[in-house]
């Protein structure tokens, strides 16, 4: 669920879903938001839970800190009635989910995320795991949390940046399943960018309830789970071609659902009013970076997509507004200009 | 399945099971196992798959090992519908079973056990996993593996025993859940300890049998599962108290099978004949090993069990022959009798 004032209530609000809360209680969390929110988190609850600390940062999303993790969790007396609250960014969340998913092989999991781009996309879905030197998210496990706490009171502290970045999975949202939150974020762009709580409650409800459907139909990513790839393709290619460091993932995902429409529209699945309009919203929460890159770098980024199975490269393209299809034919040649359009937008960045 | 000659014909029988063998196939097995059975594995397949090496004993069920075997998956190409051998005794079946689980969020895999204990009990069920410091499988995943192959022509150089310690999983299965089985094992004890194929076979196909069947109907462990923990219990303790060094796994259940049956006559669920008749059984696959241990560190050691939840000891405890029930009120004082009845056995070892 998504709210304000959840992190305060957050006990009573985890035992009507779970039940009595159990002996041992563990927060993994990082830090900084444990400096921020911890002594709020923690009044709630008549036993303080367990406190583990990731460091912040990508390169601390490894096996290493898992064992580390699940060493303090069996000294401390863990049990496989034990619960795990992941109250954090995404990396918190997917290294919580994993250490749940595979400590005594699966105890109880919460999701708290504090980024719009954890609430709206990665605590949903049970995706959790950890990064290999040999690629990212390599290691992990399908495991579901028993409830997410969205939190919007947490976001007044998200660089703006990050909030733009974290809205693109909201207009995929939108663009893959939900024709009414498009028209509401073309109409409210205003409020929500000023983080007005009832605007960013209604866009970030939308989101969860969007990503939470999909997944609930498809748990272990068999079919259509796939569509919630729209604008990733292109997007970890970006990623990757800039080594992980001009573009948030929000960000590149915006650039890769510009490509994904464009070839949405010259295979006639949107009309060009429509490819026009989607295009318009995602500017309308950009601005995206501008970026120079070669469009054979990107295409050929591509190849290495971890979604590729067998060597096929697959797409999601946009279906009018509200519905999304896999295609596994898209040309070379289609894919690169696509990839032009899109690079010719993002060299001079219009938004 | 259980047979004769399945290891060297391997590649058509898990693709009869999982259909097209995928590009990349890795087996996951132990330096020894692969001298003496590589050659005969590999000829069954088109394109050698990918061997994996686990160094041989307990202390190298770790994470570490797990992560070093996860990077060489993904640097040898590993995706999302490679599939995963795990060929080998206990620990590589356990270590293969978790790779697969986490390896890109799970990927499909095929048990190929080579001991008779990982055969008739360890393979099957899902259970995977490592050691932490801390405590033996206290991290992993349960993740069903698409067949098991249990091939008795691999047992033909297992020690004297191993096999008889293996056995005492077929007794358990028996005493659990099939009368016709402790009939067999009464009747045939001289040639299955020969380990005449067709007897052997008739075992260990049985076993396998109880256990997928219990698991099937309680695949995470809610209930129904528990019966497999038959004599281990007071197994588990026997094994902590002798720090792990006297007693195979397969002993340590055979003298807690003794013990749970002395509790299930004192408190009326199974005859006084039916009693003798068990233990008789137990001992014609012995011999069990002389234990010296005071009743009172055995009763202690049974409070750190894994699988008590909130404090609470669990004892599975045998109904007449064929049937078992799960106790939860086995007073301290009772245990203690049930523990000075068998180490009474222990300490001159009858069999």
């Amino acid at each position: 669920m998504a709210g304000s004032g959840l992190i305060e209530t957050l006990a009573p609000r985890i035992e009507r879903v779970v039940g009595k809360l159990p002996r041992r209680v563990f927060v993994l969390t990082s830090a900084p938001i444990w400096a921020l929110w911890g002594h709020c988190m923690q009044q709630s609850f008549r036993d303080a839970p367990v406190a583990l600390f990731l460091e912040p940062g990508e390169r601390h999303k490894t096996l290493a800190s898992v064992e580390k993790l699940l060493r303090q969790m069996a000294v401390a007396g863990g049990d496989r009635g034990s619960l795990l609250i992941a109250f954090g960014g995404g990396i918190v969340g997917d290294v919580g989910g994993f250490l749940a998913a595979i400590y005594m092989r699966g105890i109880r999991y919460i999701q708290v995320p504090t980024t719009l781009l954890a609430q709206v996309d990665s605590s949903v879905g049970g995706k959790t795991g950890v990064n290999l030197p040999e690629g990212k998210n390599l290691v992990g496990s399908f495991h579901h949390p028993r409830a997410v706490f969205a939190d919007i009171g947490a976001l007044g502290t998200l660089p703006e940046r990050e909030l733009r970045a974290g809205l693109m999975e909201s207009v995929k949202a939108g663009i893959l399943r939900d024709r009414a939150l498009v028209r509401y974020m073309e109409a409210h762009a205003a409020e929500v960018l000023a983080r007005e709580p009832r605007a960013l409650e209604r866009v970030i409800a939308a989101s969860i309830r969007m990503k939470a459907e999909v997944v609930h139909k498809d748990e272990r990513e068999g079919g259509l789970r796939m569509i919630l790839n729209l604008g990733h393709t292109v997007g970890h290619a970006l990623e990757q071609a800039t080594s992980y460091k001009t573009l948030l993932h929000g960000e590149a995902v915006g650039w890769g659902m510009v490509a994904a429409l464009y070839l949405a529209r010259s295979r006639g699945s949107v009309t060009s009013s429509q490819f026009e309009r989607l295009e318009r919203l995602i500017h309308l929460y950009g601005p995206l970076p501008v970026l120079k890159l070669r469009a054979a770098k990107v295409v050929a980024a591509t190849g290495a997509d971890k979604k590729n199975v067998g060597g096929v490269r697959r797409f999601v393209l946009p279906v009018g507004i509200g519905d999304a299809a896999v295609v596994e034919d898209v040309t070379p040649a289609e894919l690169e200009a696509a990839v032009r359009y899109m690079l010719a937008q993002a060299s001079e960045s219009k938004s």
